[in-house]
Order: C-alpha cells, then sequence, then structure tokens
C-alpha cells in the first residue's frame, strides 16, 4: 500500500445519487483511501446545470458545465456518471470511454436499453463499466451474483427489485389504506416519482430483472420482451384475500431454470407468510438465489434512496480504483457477443398456481360456469371464498380462487371466456402464488 | 479472455469439503473456465493418509501424500489448504506461502489462532489468503464487508453464526425436544460433530465474529478474549417463556460500535418474533449489518456442509487466479502490524435488556428479594411470568423476569446475589434480549 499515491475520479451528474456520492468521496476520504490502498480524489463534477441549487458544497474549481473538463484530463481515470435517462446519459458514456475513462455507473434504464452498445465499446476499448448501484440500491447483488456465487449454476433468482411499489403493497396492508392513498404517500415521502408508472406497473423490475438475468444465467433478453404485470391494478380487498389463504401479497421478479428454459417474469404474487421474501416491508429490496452448490442465499437491503445507492456507487469507484473491476469485466460477458447459454422459455409454458378475483352478479351458477371454464381448460380448484354479499354492493360479489397448478397459457385461455361471462362485473384480477 | 491459457491449482485435505472442491472442479470445469477467463485445472491433491476410502475418483497421478508435488511443482500457484485443525495445517500453511503459492482455506480455527503469523507472512512474500469459506460457510460474508460494503462505516453486526446450535434450538422449538435430544438428532444427521463442545458453548461462534470483527472494525482481539454464553445451559422451557414473550431465541454474534467503543459478545438472545434473525432456521447461518451510508443490508444462507462450503472456496479460488485476491488481500490490514482502529469495550459496561429464569421454592417473599437484589442495582423490572407449581414439581417454580436496560456489570452482581439466596433452586438462566 504506497498511500503517497492518489488517484482522480470525476462524476457526471450531481442529483441525489451524485450528491450522495460526492459526500462520501469528500468527507470520508480516510475510508476510501484505506480499501483503496492510496487517496481517491474527486477532481471534477460536470452539472448540465450550472445555476441549480446545490445540497452540497463543493471545493472551488471542481464544479462545471463542461465534460472536457473531464475528458481532456488524463489524470482523471474513472467517472462516476450518474445521471438518469438515455440522453445524453448514452453520448457521454461514449465520450467517456473513448477520451480512456472508466465507467461507474447507477443508470438501469440506460444499461437496459443501450448495454450492448456500450459494454461492446468498453470492451473494444479496454475500458470497464461497474454497475452495482444499478440493481437492488445498496444491496451488493452484482457482485454476488458475478464474482461470489461464481462456482455455481444460478438455477433460480427471485426477487423483490421495486421499493416504490413495496412500499405502496406495505402501506396498503399495514395501514387499510386504498392503493391511490398509497401511491399519494410514496410520493409524499420521495419514494414514488410524480409519474410512477414505470415503477408500479413492473417495467423497472423488468428492466433490473433483464440485468440479473443476463449475468446469472447468460440470456440474452430484451427487457421490453419480459412478460410484466404491475400492482396497479391490485386493489385492497386482494391483500385481504391473500392474508385470509396464509400468503403476502409482493411485485416479484422471476428467473427459473426449467426443462423448457428459463423463465422470466414479473407479477403480483402471493408469498407464504413466514417465509424471507414476504416478509420484506416497506421500500427495501430482496433477492432469494438458489445455486446447485450453495444452495438458497438471501439478501435484502434498501433498493434505493441517496445514501444506499452512493455506498454502492463508491463500491464500484474502489473496485475500478484498485483494478479488480477491470478483471471482472473482462470475464463478464454481459451483453457481448457471445451466444446466449439458455432459451428464454415462451411464457405460456411457464407453469404455477394461482389466485383469481372476480366480481359477479350474486345469481346462481356463477361458481358453476367459472368452475366449468377453468375445467375445460385442465385447471382444478384447490379452494374458494365466497363471502355473503355486503351491503350497499348492489348484488355484487367477490369470488376468489386458488388453482392447483397450470400453464399460463391454459389460464389466459380460460380468463379470455369467463371475463365474457353475462355475470361478470368489472375485469378478472389474476396473480401467481408462489408455495 | 484467452481460452487456450489454463492455471493449475492443488487441494491438500480431501475430507467432506476438499472432496465438494474436488467435484466442483473436475465436473463443472465449464463453469470455472467461463468465470475465470481460463481453464482451471486440478493438478495435485495431497492427503495424510492415502489408504482412507474416498467418495470421489480423482484423475490418475492427481492424489499423492507427498506435499513436495505441490511445493516443487512451480506450474502450481493456487492451493486450497482444506485440511482442519491447527498443526500440522499451520506447518503446510507456512510451507505452501515459502514455495510461492497463494492459499484458499476454510480453516477458520486456524485463521483465528495463527492468522497474525500466517498473514504476516504471507504480506512479506508477496502472496495471497483468501478465506470466504472460513465465516458462514455459502453466505459470502466476507467478501461483502471487505469490498461491496468498503464506503460505509460498518455500525454494527448482529449475526447466526452457528448452524449445530441454531439447529438444535430449531428443533428444540419446533418439536418440543429435549436439548440432549436435539443434540443427538443433530448429531445423527451430520450437523453436529461428536463432541459439539466447540459449537454449542459459542466458540466456533466467537472464532468467526473475531475473524469478522477484524474485517468489519479493524479491531484487534484474540477470540479467546470475546465474552461468549453458550446455548448449554438453556432449556426448552426457556424457548418457550420467550415464544410467550414474542420472542425467539437465537445464539448471536454481535459487534457494534458504541461510545465506549466496539461491543463485541457472543450470547444467546431473545429476538423479536418475525424480524429477519428470528426466522432463521435449521443449519443457516445470517448475519445483519448496519453501515452508516447503506443502512441495514442482511443475508442468510447454509453455514455449513460440503457444497456450501465447497462454493465459497471455488470462487476464493476463482478470484485467486483472475488476480482479485491479490489486490484485495494487499488493502485488507487484516491481523496487519497496523494498530486497531477501535477499542474493544469492557464487557461490564455493555448495556442491554435481559431474560432471566430462577427456579425457586414456592414461598412468600421470593419476588421481593429478588427485585431488591436487582433494584440495589438499579436494575427495573419490565415484566414478570409466575405459573401457579405443576403437579410434581415439589415446589419449585420457574420465575421469568425481563428488565430494562441495564449493564452486564451490573447484571453481574445481582446474580451473584440472587444466586445466594436460600430459596434459590439451581442456577439461574439470563440471556440478553434484542429489541
Amino acid at each position: 500500500m504506497s498511500s503517497t499515491s492518489s488517484t482522480k475520479v470525476a462524476i457526471v451528474g450531481l442529483g441525489t445519487v451524485g450528491t450522495g456520492v460526492a459526500r462520501l468521496l469528500l468527507e470520508f476520504s480516510d475510508r476510501t483511501a484505506r480499501h483503496a490502498g492510496r487517496a481517491v480524489t474527486l477532481e471534477q463534477v460536470v452539472v448540465q446545470d450550472l445555476k441549480k441549487p446545490r445540497s452540497i458544497r463543493l471545493p472551488a474549481g471542481v464544479l462545471s458545465a463542461d465534460l472536457q473538463k473531464i475528458t481532456a484530463n488524463r489524470e482523471i481515470t474513472v467517472v462516476a456518471l450518474l445521471m438518469g435517462g438515455l440522453e445524453p446519459a448514452r453520448s457521454i458514456a461514449l465520450k467517456l470511454l473513448a477520451s480512456g475513462k472508466d465507467i461507474v455507473t447507477a443508470n438501469k434504464a440506460l444499461l437496459a436499453t443501450h448495454g450492448p452498445e456500450l459494454f461492446d465499446r468498453a470492451r473494444e476499448l479496454g475500458r470497464s463499466i461497474a454497475f452495482e448501484a444499478s440493481v437492488a440500491g445498496g444491496i451488493p447483488i452484482i457482485a454476488n451474483i458475478s464474482q461470489c456465487l461464481s462456482a455455481n449454476q444460478i438455477q433460480s433468482l427471485h426477487a423483490i427489485l421495486n421499493g416504490t411499489s413495496n412500499y405502496i403493497l406495505t402501506q396498503m396492508e399495514a395501514h387499510g389504506a386504498s392503493y391511490d392513498d398509497a401511491v399519494r404517500e410514496a410520493q409524499r415521502l420521495g419514494y414514488a416519482e410524480a409519474d410512477p408508472a414505470m415503477d408500479v406497473d413492473g417495467s423497472d423490475a423488468a428492466q433490473k430483472l433483464a440485468i440479473l438475468a443476463h449475468l446469472a444465467f447468460g440470456a440474452r433478453v430484451d427487457w421490453s420482451d419480459i412478460p410484466r404485470q404491475g400492482i396497479d391494478t391490485l386493489e385492497l380487498a386482494d391483500l385481504r384475500y391473500a392474508k385470509e389463504l396464509g400468503y403476502r401479497v409482493k411485485l416479484l421478479a422471476v428467473a427459473q431454470l426449467g426443462v423448457s428454459g428459463l423463465e422470466l417474469h414479473v407479477s403480483p404474487t402471493l408469498v407464504k407468510l413466514g417465509s424471507p421474501l414476504a416478509e420484506v416491508r416497506g421500500a427495501y429490496n430482496a433477492i432469494s438465489v438458489v445455486g446447485d452448490a450453495v444452495g438458497r442465499v438471501f439478501f435484502s437491503g434498501l433498493g434505493a434512496g441517496q445514501m444506499p445507492t452512493a455506498s454502492a456507487v463508491v463500491a464500484d469507484l474502489i473496485d475500478t480504483v484498485v483494478g479488480r473491476s477491470a478483471i471482472t469485466f473482462r470475464t463478464l460477458e454481459l451483453w457481448s457477443k457471445q451466444g446466449a447459454r439458455v432459451a428464454v422459455s415462451d411464457y405460456n409454458d411457464v407453469s404455477g398456481r394461482y389466485y383469481l378475483r372476480f366480481n359477479v352478479a350474486d345469481e346462481p351458477r356463477v361458481l358453476a360456469e367459472i368452475a366449468g371454464a377453468l375445467g375445460h381448460q385442465n385447471i382444478s380448484i384447490a379452494s374458494v371464498i365466497q363471502h355473503e354479499a355486503e351491503e350497499g354492493s348492489q348484488g355484487v360479489v367477490p369470488l376468489v380462487i386458488m388453482t392447483h397448478n397450470t400453464t399460463e397459457g391454459a389460464m389466459c385461455r380460460a380468463i379470455d371466456v369467463i371475463d365474457r361471462l353475462s355475470f361478470m362485473r368489472g375485469r378478472s384480477i389474476r396473480m401467481r402464488v408462489r408455495d
């Protein structure tokens, strides 16, 4: 350890995460130096708008709006790219690579969309891209899958990857809040964006799942091709029925090897009460990984937020400064021209049990007809909950059915028939069940 | 990635873990090659007794009883040292380092006892020692603390590090088994040694805690100086009272920064039902880490067993082959001559709540005298459980007390007085409480 040497780093983007990273580098430089074996100096921070008010004071000369201050400075070897969105993030990433910088980023959308281009370019130029912070915030799942569990064939990942959805579900269950009220509360606390669509419709989780599936299974899948359902169609009643049945609803991202290939989807799922995933509350994320040698390993932690994400970014900066990232990146095969090691299953062939809720007119033969439509697809019923019609329900009652094992395809066909039955009132709700 | 190159590795010791490592290297060489970017060939396995029956078939010429086959072979650069105990493991480790080999080991007792000597020697010779498998089996806690969480000041570790104790406690609670019966069942299933003393008296957990405290806090502590209490004095009744109070008993290893320094101990502890640590069952281990940036991160997985441990050893072999271990080892400061970064608190000053159980003669003034002895040390009582004497109890009844916050020192002084009171029948039981 040569304590006299120093490495200069830079940040592009001084939003929430960028500010957290700057704070760790400036206020806790002793800690960074100890782990890196040398001083790590924040040399330059480049932002788009110099006039924006900032909650951090940077040393004189550090802040600018000129990317050239980084690209032209040969002493800066590593850059944390911490702006969101696709452009200009993509163009900036390409410029940074071209000017010889290694990159650390937390921008998951950028990787999910432009990963192949950026990774190919980095490989061509002999540079590295580290992206621990792009999935599951403070949980070091990228390092764990790509390094720590490297002796395993990963067999499955079951993960809670969207903290906003998990926070909303937790609020609904704990306080009996409606979906809309829980969303507003999440926005008020800063857990949800003004437009939370990508969070609650499963897109954000699908982008993260795509990255993990690339890493863990060598799958080559575009995130937008991953079947996904969000929590935005659920009602408080569904959470209550789930509990009555011994489950809790979680937005699960699943990647699992099966006989027909890799099962891959994001869906609200009934998870057994008392199981580790069911007990993940609030804005926490969690990943349950099964490897053929290690068995089940479970990770949980804060999936977003300034300092948890900054923790992951700074760990990546240190790994890059000391040279570990370069080594890891060389063997990563992520978005490489290497062929896929596994094919993704047709979602219609993926099997499982289902929770179904139908709002039906309270009339005879309802259960018989629904059961008939399910039976026609060889779907058998495991249990039924139907309570008496409540006052003010105007003769509409919810009918909840848990099925035995079937396939997604059979379920789609059955639901298609059921949704057109005359006694149906509103859309049916279905969720997967994890036993 | 040069797929034509190859790195030769060796194993010393072909017990349970050694056999698992050999199996992963021989049967899944494609996987190892992909992550290492080159073939990793098992060139030599050295054992003490060639005549012992083995459950694995090695390629011709690989097995021998001659360590020189490794030390004299310059092509072998990394050796997995997988024999247990202190000698000849220590001498062999020194010979391997002297002959230029990097070492990977799962031998926690060796590190806990001879870590300073071995690490100094490795540093002198420019070699590395990787030891992921020495703590918490398949959970990659060493890499997570020393690399992934390197942007944090770790503030606390609360961990279940002994799978045998956790298995015994789980059996007792789930099946109402006595301590002795649960130990026998654990031995039958291979979870406990013929002599499980080190597992159940807290020594094994203390050895692992010492390693984690070195890594996470820069503490310099000998494992045998860590205050520890095992589960061997507990009775089924204690587990039942804990549950009645809303807790589950776990053997917790704790390292926590406080005002007076680093709190460090291993003790059976009442953990709140529903908290992640309380839900860790059977032979699983778990570590709950709090970092000042990342917040709480939780890890669980199998703490022992052939393949989980082999998974950690092979990940270390890959890390060493690609050069990551050498980088990490240089900045590790583990057992280095560097001074301690934190002082260990006097255990007497460590504060907390306590669970107490006294077996007392069913006579007047018992509660008054016990409460008096506690009050004399300023310990106030939070709750009391005393059920009516059962038939056949010969007038002896258990009295269970939960205290408010106090210190270990005050508690020791109070117990010392109480244990000498005339109505006491047998030793008092005390456990810490984690809220």
